[in-house]
């Protein structure tokens, strides 16, 4: 039997990916799952439906309530939260920076770019923002960035949306197990990881 | 130091409000919280942002994750659920029924309407599937629906939709502790209880 698996969905502009990013490893360990870490763009998805910014954004009342939520629960893990200005960030660049990275850098490439963001309110479509974020994580921030621009990163990130799309994911995170099973949202970390286990 | 409380604004025609709905009892009783039931009405708040249906009709893939997502639930919690055809239903009627009772028995009647709906797939919106469901449960159906008719149930009802709209609530089920904060979704029921027990 091979080991269980989930694909961890998540965008760079979101802040319950934030929330997901950083416990997500530890909990995968606990139970023998392996993740493999996807960024993938919100803008297209979001397009589709007719929006041009985050729902947040246009339901003021929802967008309230998340910010509130998100900083409680930031509080509540010992978190740094700062809410970006403006929000959504553009997160291009940085889903780029990630799928240049190979497999087993990602999680790391990730982490450091979501503290820079919304740890410490960064911009992080600037390169001068995720450049030392990365150098710091003992990554090579500018061979990534490099990376980043080139073809197989695009198609990399591309392939990783087209993957969301197809499989009806609407917003981040996401988590989807072998069986093709969709779970939506920070809150059903525990119950993807648990179906990726008894379901392979 | 009075008892922790806590407001439990539902919906009827919402799915998440029915997983609520039948287990919030359990949980404050075992954290001695107060729970005050308040049926509202979400139309008036959709109709504010634009919709003129549920959102999860208006966005397909948001909507078919939903009823995955809540078949997966109440599934794991041994509960019935039929997906109600049309939906959503109208819940107007249930919810003055259920504020035309006194409080001590609107979770009953509550629980009742909801088994009737999202338990067996019936029209809730329609009084001989709720009087018998009613009666069903100890209570006099008869009586609830003509007293659901009368102004009192009206204004009730109001107050609730009012109180939602000026807590900021945008979706059901939602709580509220007394301090003022507002917890969205059955995902959030236990962080809702504790706050209602660490704030008064």
């Amino acid at each position: 039997m091979s080991q269980p698996a989930l694909d961890f969905f998540y965008e760079f502009a979101s802040p319950y990916s934030y929330l997901s990013a950083v416990r997500i490893d530890a909990l995968a360990e606990a139970r023998g799952v392996d993740v493999r870490w996807r960024p993938f763009l919100l803008g297209p998805i979001f397009r589709d439906q007719g929006w041009n910014t985050s729902p947040f954004n246009i339901y003021p009342a929802k967008g309230r309530y998340m910010w509130r939520d998100v900083g409680r629960r930031s509080a509540a893990r010992g978190l740094p939260f700062v809410k970006p200005d403006p929000f959504p960030q553009n997160g291009l660049l940085a889903a780029r920076c990630v799928v240049a990275a190979p497999q087993v850098d990602r999680p790391t490439a990730t982490c450091a770019i979501f503290q820079a963001g919304f740890g410490e309110g960064g911009r992080i479509s600037d390169p001068d923002v995720l450049r030392p974020a990365l150098d710091a994580a003992g990554l090579d921030g500018s061979a990534l960035l490099a990376l980043a621009a080139g073809d197989a990163a695009r198609a990399a990130l591309r392939t990783n949306t087209d993957s969301a799309v197809a499989l009806g994911i609407f917003g981040a995170p996401s988590f989807v197990t072998r069986d093709g099973e969709v779970f939506w949202g920070d809150d059903r970390i525990d119950d993807a990881l648990d179906w990726a286990c008894e379901h392979g």
